[in-house]
């Protein structure tokens, strides 16, 4: 039997919308200059057998292709169409240079709509200059493939946008779960996740949020789903990585930007 | 007679829409790490007197924000509406955190448009969350004032977008005119340009283009109005600074990310 490969997540980036430092901020996480406290808007880059694929693009994304040394890409997948998300989506230009060249954008049919109306020139199919970007927009209206992987949209309650994560699966086993911006996990989410064995989850800061999880909301959810390891990211700046990592349960774990997982290379 | 404080200018981008480097270019520009060569979108940042304005909010304005060390804005203004211009408007968002706080936004009716489109949550008026972006809409139909200033629109065409510069008046001084993108300044235009003493102007690369003035046609321009000086912008990875530079005519430079220039402080 084939050896699978090992699945990398690279977190592009870790923060929530308006990035760490914030803009006129003073608190003493923006002040800090660790870089380990300074977040670009979340999204994650996973690459498996010579593939690759980003999950959202927000304002920072040239940045974090740049930092990355991302070259290629053959799909972009969106959780919702909150601006941190989706600003950087023109910058997916570089990905469609190509004659003929088109990128995959998979999102919900309220995403793309959004991606439609802020980014009209895109999708007009005139594709006037050469450098215009191309998107193939692919509606998730559930499970679809990418490579080797099924992928399986997860609903979650995020404010009033629609929005979901997005779980990666291979042979069947669940390796990833990815969601980044959640409120409430509903019950049939929380049953699509079970056994799933890294688990990357919204957890704003430690005060409770209107509409994203707190630390202590988001560890009773990793409790509930019992994956093996457990990753939070989307961090306001109320997060500090030093002072609040040595604090969590065993097993789960704060990201920070730039962090590599190798995922379902053993077995 | 009161003296008049200085307008000062910072270049907080003086790139075009895909940045230098830009994502996945070998080119030598884009391989070099010259941080002369590195280019944010294009925009600037003004300060007279205690008052301070931005023109133009591309995907990089939070990190040019956190570079520059702004702080406090009193207005943004739009030249048009592409994406490397106004991908970053939700970022304003910090400078209208204070209760009852909002921003006046000067633009275009199309550019007011196109922004209403695509940050809706912002202009609904309902402001749910207190750290959402509250902006002031001010269609641009005339002249209008900033502190001491009166701004004047310059229309320009730019390909098929509605497209204008601003001129920067003061005690009947035409200190400075910013026309980041066009590839024509009609007549009329160049009538209300004249004897302006700072201009700053797109000048893509040294080739032609459909959208953009090229470097050359940037100077046949910069020779019509006659300014006491020329700063050209906009640059594509085409542009190496320190090869195109010192070709340039007497009085004509080029811009680059963080250059500061203190207009009218002279008689």
């Amino acid at each position: 039997m084939r050896e699978s490969p090992p699945l990398t997540l690279t977190f592009l980036g870790t923060g929530t919308s308006i990035g760490v430092p914030s803009v006129g901020c003073d608190c003493p996480v923006c002040r800090s200059n660790d870089p380990i406290n300074q977040r670009f808007r979340s999204s994650i880059w996973l690459r498996s057998g010579g593939l690759s694929w980003v999950v959202d693009t927000g304002p920072d994304f040239r940045s974090q292709c740049l930092r990355a040394g991302i070259r290629h890409l053959d799909a972009a997948l969106f959780t919702h169409a909150h601006t941190d998300h989706v600003m950087g989506f023109d910058d997916l230009r570089r990905f469609t240079l190509g004659a003929g060249a088109s990128l995959p954008v998979h999102a919900t049919a309220a995403t793309l709509d959004f991606l439609h109306r802020a980014f009209a020139f895109a999708f007009d199919g005139e594709h006037r200059y050469p450098g215009y970007f191309k998107p193939d927009p692919r509606p998730v209206i559930g499970s679809f493939l990418l490579g080797d992987f099924l992928v399986t949209p997860i609903p979650v309650i995020h404010g009033r946008v629609e929005t979901i994560g997005y779980l990666f699966s291979r042979d069947d086993r669940k390796l990833l779960a990815y969601i980044p911006d959640a409120k409430v996990v509903p019950e049939e989410s929380l049953a699509l996740l079970s056994g799933v064995e890294v688990l990357v989850l919204d957890a704003l800061r430690p005060r409770e949020h209107p509409t994203h999880l707190s630390i202590s909301e988001a560890v009773e959810i990793v409790a509930a789903v019992a994956p093996r390891q457990a990753w939070l990211t989307h961090f306001s700046c109320e997060m500090d990585f030093r002072e609040v990592g040595p604090a969590l349960p065993m097993g789960v774990q704060l990201a920070h930007d730039g962090l590599e997982l190798e995922i379902g290379s053993e077995e």
